[in-house]
């Protein structure tokens, strides 16, 4: 829960994030016990609530008295985000997130694609009701635009062959947008102006983007017990991640890597990668463009009225920026 | 395409059909030409256009001369089902739908998780740009109702146990609701009133029910060259449909069936079901409840203006109820 990861940026909205918690639970209460128990499941495994977080703090910013909606929204957003980890785990074969069995592994794949489904409608039956068609519209190309860079990923050529640019945009697509569109919800979703909204979306995309650099940093430095799933996954799965793309380009040992990469799966390799990419300095080169991106979501900020809610969104990235976990 | 149902009830919307099917293609057309040929192939497999043909012509009850709201609305009801087809062949892990290989079977599971929900994306995107907020409400819970369904039935007791009554529940979720919304989407969307849009939801509702009876007879009785699939394929699946409930129920030879339904897999086991299906008129039986729910659907209609898409819903219920395939 929210509280294993005590973010100061959430002092300004605890009682809104219990809030939406409950509302969670509701929504996924279902007459057949099956039902809830499957869907409630990744809902129990807490998480960072970082969308609903973005959402209660963007929507402060405007309206901020529509507390209802801002709530229901909160809770779409997270909906929304829990529907494609469901999908996405199988996709990538995970059995483990944030130290407990995924849905697929617990359930198997097809009542995992049915939970994530569920979920999905679930996110949008709520947007309906506390949304405008503009947010609806928003969300849904969200979804869509999800779905397409994973079929895009997935479907991909040579791993070896990614460059920087491509990962951004792939980390923007799978990860920025929803964060970008929580940002904007709140906001959005009262009628506020594109001087609120434009800063808000722009400062939830780079939040984004400096939350993904640092993610996939962690899945190769992070002890295994503080990730909740084992380390290097997305070697594993074939997915090159910023550090890995800057050693492929600037390592002196990069012959040494393609063939590891190439070849092998074990965890003897996985410790020489992070050998090699540590002597390239990737590591501190890839925390370099996160913090680059951090400073432009903190510049989107200073667009915005100095309420209590700007400090929050200041220390959140501070928080997403320096989290070893 | 739909050229290979010649209904005579899509001779009075053969035009908008035909926008339709341009208009699937042009959602569905992505910068990247794997997302359009993955997405595309449920498409291109042709169907009946049923649920395009109930919102084209259930809206020609309430201001038609909204045409292009008509067809995008009609588009999205045919995403929406596009999307459920292609997670539940995942879930009942089809090869072969009208005679074409599936996309789970042609790329994979993974695959065809993403295509699905890029197909729910596009499809909500699209009612976002075209409905009410009433009608996204009504679209997304249809979604969370048929993905709730299919989870109590996947995760479900023994088969054998199920009634008519559980059966009937099963496919109103499964079919009969998202029959029921499309028919009352055209309407609703251009905010008719209660007394159009509810005739039309019942006629839709009862139309579903039916079609989904005789689409499980076909199952069982029709030659698979016609079906573009295998026969028996809900046998296999360890789904109960009416005829089997019914003589489960009433035939003398049920201790036989029961066995071959706990145990048999093999098309010799097939036809051996079939003969006691046909001695114990259980076929006439499920025919008898499909005409019932047709003559609940014409009905409906009674209730609704004397114009020229009333007399082609009522020609849809005579083509669904009488067709071989």
């Amino acid at each position: 829960m929210s509280q294993s990861h005590p973010f100061k940026a959430y002092e300004e909205i605890s009682d809104d994030l219990g809030a939406v918690e409950r509302k969670l639970r509701e929504v996924l209460q279902s007459d057949v016990p099956l039902v809830t128990e499957v869907t409630q499941h990744p809902a129990r495994g807490g998480g960072k609530r970082l969308r609903p977080a973005l959402v209660l703090l963007g929507g402060r910013f405007y309206r901020p008295e529509e507390r209802e909606r801002l709530i229901g929204l909160a809770t779409s957003a997270e909906l929304i985000h829990m529907a494609t980890l469901v999908h996405d785990d199988i996709v990538d074969r995970a059995d483990k997130r944030r130290g407990r069995d995924t849905v697929n592994a617990r359930w198997g794949d097809r009542m995992a694609v049915l939970a994530g489904d569920y979920l999905l409608g679930s996110a949008l039956a709520l947007v309906a009701e506390w949304g405008t068609q503009e947010v609806i519209s928003s969300l849904s190309r969200c979804v869509q635009e999800m779905a397409k860079s994973e079929m895009r990923q997935f479907g991909g050529v040579n791993r070896l062959a990614t460059t920087e640019a491509d990962y951004l945009d792939w980390i923007e697509k799978k990860t920025a947008l929803l964060m970008a569109e929580s940002a904007q919800l709140g906001a959005m979703g009262s009628g506020a102006p594109p001087e609120i909204v434009g800063p808000l979306w722009a400062f939830g995309r780079a939040v984004g983007l400096c939350f993904q650099i640092v993610d996939d940093l962690l899945d190769l430095t992070a002890p295994p017990d503080r990730l909740g799933k084992p380390a290097g996954g997305d070697i594993r799965n074939g997915v090159s991640t910023l550090p890995i793309i800057h050693a492929l380009a600037e390592s002196s040992e990069r012959a040494r890597l393609k063939a590891i990469l190439l070849d092998g799966q074990g965890s003897d390799d996985l410790e020489e990668v992070v050998g090699i990419l540590r002597r390239s300095g990737s590591f501190e080169y890839a925390f370099g463009r996160a913090s680059s991106f951090a400073a432009v979501a903190r510049h989107e900020l200073d667009k915005l009225p100095t309420i209590p809610a700007r400090q929050a969104l200041s220390d959140m990235v501070d928080s997403l920026l320096y989290r070893t976990h």
